[in-house]
């Protein structure tokens, strides 16, 4: 079983900032981020408020880097080739099968990203990128439209929040395996196949 | 606009267990059923909360209540003729669309049943009573699979978990319109054929 932060003995030499980083991410999921205090982290990381303060200047430094990597992995999968050229469907499908592995692949930090209400100016920064990531997937849907590979009878900004809403709900259930990662392609794949083909199975041609 | 609870002049007289039911769940959405105290309900309501308890025990029959009317809309789906009989695949549909129109329809209700945690026996038996929900969705997927409508390469757990996933995030954007309900079927729609035909195009003879 895998040790709690809570658990750890005090080891203030080994503490680097990603692992303070994973601690805290850990707290603000537990705690909310308004409701963790700088004595929280001191507590979970067994270290001194001072030896924190030797890494990061506050709470709020710590949450940006935590949102800062959620969002450096979601918008990195614009720019992979896939999501960059061919039609505006397969990139979008692309878009959608990265998210939710990158979704599973960071799970503390962007389960962090999706909870943050905007009370800080760090707050506020993560949910105007989010909202920017979110415009962007809502224009490869438009695309998608607009080259007649997507149902003509959707609202892209509707199917747009659905879709999210699939894909960002995986937060409430999934859990990694402690040994690998290898449940993160089937659930990936459910995804897709719900997204983009429905549930149904219409037995012709178009599906083989 | 509408006047906000916290804004009524305090009118005793006037309160039913109804009005002071829909100012709780309005309470509860807000701070949190823990966050909530009786002199938070009592100030919201306007009313003192000797009055408050005139007409309940106290705010964990609030919670009961809310979470029933909640509950006992969206069961009442699946005993709807159109739930009932039929190929399961055209069962699944009707109880994912009026699960979408009941959410919106009792907004703030199927809210706090999707927020509450498991801290009092009165939220253990709402999580139980919404994962027999839950399962009694995921049974209809796998008649269906059985039936062979449903495509034979998706997880029945796995795709309620999605599928749920979908339509329950309608709460975290959804409002409804202050004149009237014409909004609710355009959403419903819109979950229905991403959810059975997916985004995808094909163009073929089975999309007209």
């Amino acid at each position: 079983m895998p040790v709690k932060p809570s658990d750890r003995a005090p080891r203030r030499d080994t503490y680097t900032p990603e692992s303070l980083l994973a601690v805290a991410v850990e707290v603000f999921n537990r705690r909310g981020y308004d409701g963790t205090s700088m004595e929280h982290l001191s507590k979970a990381a067994g270290i001194s408020k001072s030896s924190i303060y030797h890494h990061v200047k506050g709470k709020e430094e710590l949450l940006r880097r935590a949102i800062s990597r959620a969002l450096d992995g979601l918008f990195a999968i614009l720019d992979e080739p896939e999501a960059r050229r061919g039609r505006a469907i397969e990139r979008l499908e692309h878009v959608v099968r990265r998210t939710a592995e990158v979704l599973m692949a960071e799970l503390p930090y962007v389960t962090l990203l999706l909870r943050v209400r905007g009370n800080t100016r760090t707050e506020r920064w993560a949910m105007e990128r989010r909202r920017e990531f979110d415009h962007r997937v809502a224009e490869l849907l438009r695309a998608a439209a607009a080259e007649g590979d997507l149902r003509a009878d959707l609202d892209a900004r509707l199917a747009t929040r659905l879709l999210f809403g699939m894909i960002n709900s995986i937060v409430e259930w999934y859990r990694p395996l402690p040994d690998d990662s290898s449940d993160r392609g089937p659930v990936a794949d459910a995804v897709v196949r719900i997204a983009f083909e429905g549930l149904r199975d219409h037995g012709g041609p178009t599906r083989p």
